[in-house]
């Protein structure tokens, strides 16, 4: 199936139209689910993703910003070692978003993810992202209280002010050539307990396993509801979300893969182009190199 | 003459009708350039400013942002000097725009002013901002070049795009309390002239003197047609310019105090009132405190 097509099925390109319930997480996009041929499918993806992007090194003018959200256990961190694995770490960025620092917290919402941005020529991976501040935030009203906003700015329509504080940022990093790609990894309820009982289970899976997972599992449908909203209320043409199947995993990394390596393409990153007078130059320090006598210069 | 009228002379609030060239910069709003009385006014309300500061700072809910912009000599310098100096360095930052770095370059226009915004209960001041993308920039179109966008991004309409993200992001910085005051310190050419042969004559003022300076100057009238586009794009209710006539300096000065503590004073910060337990709790403190005996516990 080509990258174009398959992808195209997981990106929300109606969000007015979107509804999370009428999504299956255990989709496989019309292929068999054989996790054999979606790792080598993958792999031609990986390598095609690290040329890609040494192209868009090279070539210094777009950057791309990739983003991860989902439930725990939804395999986040296996996306970024999957995936962003092959890519030459010296032109990408992992940054995970983790609780506010004192310092974060007074800063408005978007500060702390503006501060890691990727510079141009570099592919920044955000491990959550702003879009904490309507789905976590949200959930647990307390978090907010926390951000000391004037009373006044934080009203019931506060999350309708931050999608279009979310709009407004992903349109001006869109004029910028920041190249913004979304993905919703999407587990159902019962795969998660599965993975949630592999942590409990597994010894080398249990440092991952975190008390504070079962209390956030038991808000499952507040946060089903919270992604659904921030799905329809975020998704557009320059910044799109991408609602990735994510009970199989070689298949979620698939899907990634493929639609970060398809949106690259659509940018044709090529080499800088050497010519005229600096092409001469290159030639003039070519032949001096080669006129060089092995060994050192000897008059 | 009351605060708010001085200060409403100046500030932009049709923007569709603005024009540089009908304002003059020699104005004293009506009032005699009289300098003893204009020091005098500005010290009541640098004083004034100073107490709201503190209870901005104590409240810890909003942040106020202070841009500063105007051609070399229109006195920049000096309104920080003034205006901030009788303010508790502990929440007030001033940040300088100079020429940006190779990595501030790598990012989008607006990265590196977002990174030095205020945090909640600060001032914070910028000596030039974010701005200057529409203004050097604009007048040096060989900057943009060094700013790497990809082509397709940056065609003749760069500058309304930029406008659009620069609104944008203004709108979002009201919706999460930052409070944000733009000040065109709006100097004639001929008060230019005076200010730069002062710097070349006198020694104390010798080391201001900057050879790029006289290049700008010929510049003068790109740079205001640059100016008057800017406000006319940018002055919108949440985040209004002022147009400051500074030809005369303790003028100028006022008239930014003014309109500072004119919007503080419209947020009306207050101390945090403590009640409740909380208060209980003070009081208990506080009489274990008077039950101290003087020179340390003795049994």
């Amino acid at each position: 199936m080509k990258r174009a097509r398959l992808v195209g099925q997981f990106r929300v390109d109606h969000p007015e139209r979107f509804r999370l319930a009428a999504r299956d997480p255990a989709d496989t996009g019309g292929l068999a689910p054989d996790k054999a041929a979606f790792k080598a499918m993958l792999a031609e993806d990986v390598e095609r993703l690290a040329e890609l992007q040494t192209r868009l090194y090279a070539e210094h003018r777009w950057a791309v910003l990739v983003l991860l959200q989902g439930a725990d256990t939804a395999g986040k961190d296996g996306v970024i070692t999957h995936v962003m694995g092959g890519v030459n770490p010296q032109g990408c960025e992992v940054h995970a978003f983790k609780a506010p620092s004192e310092d974060e917290l007074a800063h408005d919402f978007l500060w702390r993810a503006v501060k890691r941005l990727p510079r141009r020529g570099h592919i920044g991976l955000f491990n959550r992202s702003y879009y904490e501040e309507v789905l976590v935030v949200r959930v647990h009203p307390e978090m907010l209280e926390r951000q000391s906003l004037p009373p006044r700015l934080a009203g019931k329509d506060i999350w309708d002010q931050r999608f279009k504080s979310i709009r407004a940022f992903e349109r001006h990093l869109a004029r910028n050539g920041i190249l913004v790609l979304k993905f919703f990894l999407h587990v159902s309820k019962e795969e998660q307990r599965r993975r949630l009982l592999d942590r409990l289970e597994e010894p080398a899976k249990r440092w991952k396993f975190d008390r504070g997972d079962i209390a956030e599992r038991k808000l499952w449908d507040q946060y089903m509801a919270a992604y659904e909203d921030m799905i329809r209320a975020t998704s557009r043409p320059q910044a799109p979300w991408y609602v990735v199947p994510a009970d199989h995993k070689p298949f979620a990394r698939l899907v990634v893969a493929r639609a970060i390596v398809e949106a690259l393409e659509r940018l044709k990153p090529d080499y800088p182009q050497v010519t005229g007078a600096a092409l001469k130059e290159l030639r003039k320090v070519r032949n001096a190199l080669l006129a060089e006598r092995p060994g050192g210069e000897r008059s």
